[in-house]
């Protein structure tokens, strides 16, 4: 794999002994200039230290430098939690020598347990001594916890002929649930962009990529997606409405879709990947409703896993999705294998359904047959692995 | 277990041959004289064909017989589903000498296969020969399908000096979630109730007992729960307001309350029973919410199962709720021990916490300290063998 770089940013990923098993759990991010931000947060209630006061830092909407570790979500930490937090960035702006308001916190990992701070304040020292522009992919890997694998995905585009890049690392495998920031994310471009253009652009694309996969339904207290443009590319900034932001936002688009399909493959336990495409609804909040409902059956989810075309259940969850659909007019098929066709199950395709089953990816479509609305949902099956992994995870 | 039994029902439970384990597949519950009914249906807009005929049959409100089948649900069938759910009436009608129209019709087990007819109807003839006032557990057994054991309830009490019976057959296992009729399930009484009153009464005793557990969150399309009072006892039909309707509703509550709780016990894979109690909410509907959030979250039910207090992982779904609770006013604990003070987490219990959750049953208790309102919902934990059932169901 090519080093990823993009201009004007620099990267670390230490081991700072947060983590017990001694892999990376510390990481900088670093923009020789401050750079332009958009940031989404979770939408959960109950919201961990580093996200208050990262939501706190994006009132300015400029950000320097992200430190993030792994191993310990300080969450559920009370007004301790917080002054670490803000330790944090206080600590990070000294070893980089910049003000700590312009420092966005992350924490990913166990809930509750106060963070080890000199372990945290060592590794920061030792993370900001080997910044480099070629590091980003350490950076990527500290931010990981029962991830199996590390995710970044890269794009460039042109503006005005200046060639700029748009590159981001992502964090996820459990927690992973709709509606929010769904994990920790950073996206990075040397574009320069009018800060309401690059919130424009985050909030669409996250829209149509982070916020349509899901691994188990549950939503995490400390999901982060920012996206910072530091315009190392020299640009005039990218505004709203121009044929630069629509590359832009091609670019976000295509680089996020590629992690979030990601995050469903690296779901915890995760065997295979199941596109749910309902078509033929009278809205697309309604076929998300259908497709998401489907996506978080837990009796669906295993009989993916199990490669077992229960069309049953997924009727039985098209039904209780809480969406006026009627029954005898739904067709389901599996990348192609029609196996409920007016409502009706149609037992003598199943042993074909079974082999598409089978596949390490494939396509769940479900038509309503009252509209012309769609949506697309990705999602993982449900293994032992998973539960092995969530019931196992501390102990 | 004492033989259950309750003057003018007669029962049967046989093998017919549509489970190919040869375990008992079809059940008959008489009543001599034909019975007020009250009934309560699945809320999923996918609804099996015996489900539509039995809620036409409601319409009446009186009902004399059961048949009941398990290993096929005769869901997602069409047309000719709905010609089979009134030809097993028809038989039982044939059998049983009385009108087909008094027949409610039951079925369990697969979706989308035609059912068997020819089996199915010898089922019919072979119960109907050996009807008897003691074959209680024997229709018990016939209605299961992974359920592990049957599950049945009984209580008596005094309606002016008759002494009266109330006796509950349920299935379940699997596709447990709340609002809707949850299961099968037949409540039986020999006192003569008015119609309105029973249908109060069940209506009331559901509301506080199967609608508040849950194994997986999915909603089956087959549900039903059916209440018959035949009037045997002779006593004066027990109307709305009186004491006799008092001591009615509390029999009901408690059988099917112990049901409820057998249900979630025998929940697939289950091997621990936890009543979620969510005290100090603004509303019951709220407190019901946060309880079935956390009661449905993957990853609080497979932290069960690893006998974890993963207090970070309740905090969370407290948090994505929907309900606008108040983080840092929350305390949690599982029997006594507290783990979470103020929203914030106390890892130096999590010790004693998981010797709790070693226990086959404990109680979770979160307080939002934001009313008076509390509601308490049973769930299971996440297990391999969850994972086992559901993705081997059918292959």
């Amino acid at each position: 794999m090519p080093i990823i770089r993009v201009p004007g940013f620099k990267f670390a990923g230490v081991t700072c002994g947060i983590k017990k098993s001694k892999k990376k759990d510390l990481a900088l991010i670093f923009s020789e200039r401050p750079a332009t931000a958009a940031a989404l947060f979770t939408t959960n209630r109950v919201k961990a230290a580093p996200v208050l006061v990262g939501m706190k830092r994006m009132q300015r909407g400029i950000i320097q430098a992200v430190v993030a570790n792994s191993g310990n979500a300080n969450a559920c930490t009370g007004a301790g939690g917080m002054r670490d937090a803000e330790a944090m960035c206080r600590e990070a702006g000294v070893r980089l020598g910049i003000n700590p308001g312009l420092v966005l916190p992350s924490s990913t990992g166990v809930i509750g347990v106060p963070l080890p701070m000199a372990k945290v304040k060592s590794g920061i020292e030792k993370a900001a001594a080997v910044l480099s522009a070629g590091s980003f992919s350490q950076a990527a890997e500290a931010i990981l916890t029962t991830d199996r694998f590390a995710k970044t995905a890269s794009a460039s585009f042109r503006v005005n002929d200046k060639k700029v890049v748009l590159a981001a690392m992502v964090k996820g495998a459990g927690m992973i649930a709709p509606n929010m920031a769904t994990m920790l994310a950073y996206i990075l471009t040397d574009a320069a962009v009018e800060a309401g253009t690059l919130r424009a652009v985050l909030k669409l694309a996250a829209e149509e990529t982070f916020h349509c996969v899901t691994v188990d339904g549950d939503m995490s207290t400390n999901d982060t997606v920012l996206f910072l443009a530091n315009g190392a590319a020299g640009n005039a900034p990218i505004r709203r409405g121009s044929r630069a932001e629509r590359r832009l936002a091609e670019a976000a688009r295509e680089v996020m879709k590629e992690l979030a399909i990601k995050l469903v493959e690296d779901g915890e336990g995760a065997t295979k990947v199941v596109e749910i495409f309902v078509v033929g609804a009278r809205s697309v909040a309604e076929a998300k409703k259908v497709a998401f409902t489907v996506a978080n059956s837990k009796l669906v989810k295993t009989a993916f896993f199990g490669s077992d075309p229960n069309f049953g259940r997924i009727m039985a969850a098209i039904g209780y999705a809480g969406v006026p659909i009627r029954p005898e007019r739904i067709d389901v098929g599996f990348d192609g294998v029609t196996v409920v066709k007016n409502g009706v199950g149609m037992p003598s395709r199943e042993r074909a359904a079974a082999r598409v089953l089978r596949r390490l990816s494939f396509r769940l479509k479900i038509h309503l047959h009252q509209g012309k609305a769609s949506a697309a949902v990705w999602t993982s099956d449900l293994s032992y692995e998973y539960v092995r992994i969530n019931s196992a995870y501390r102990t």
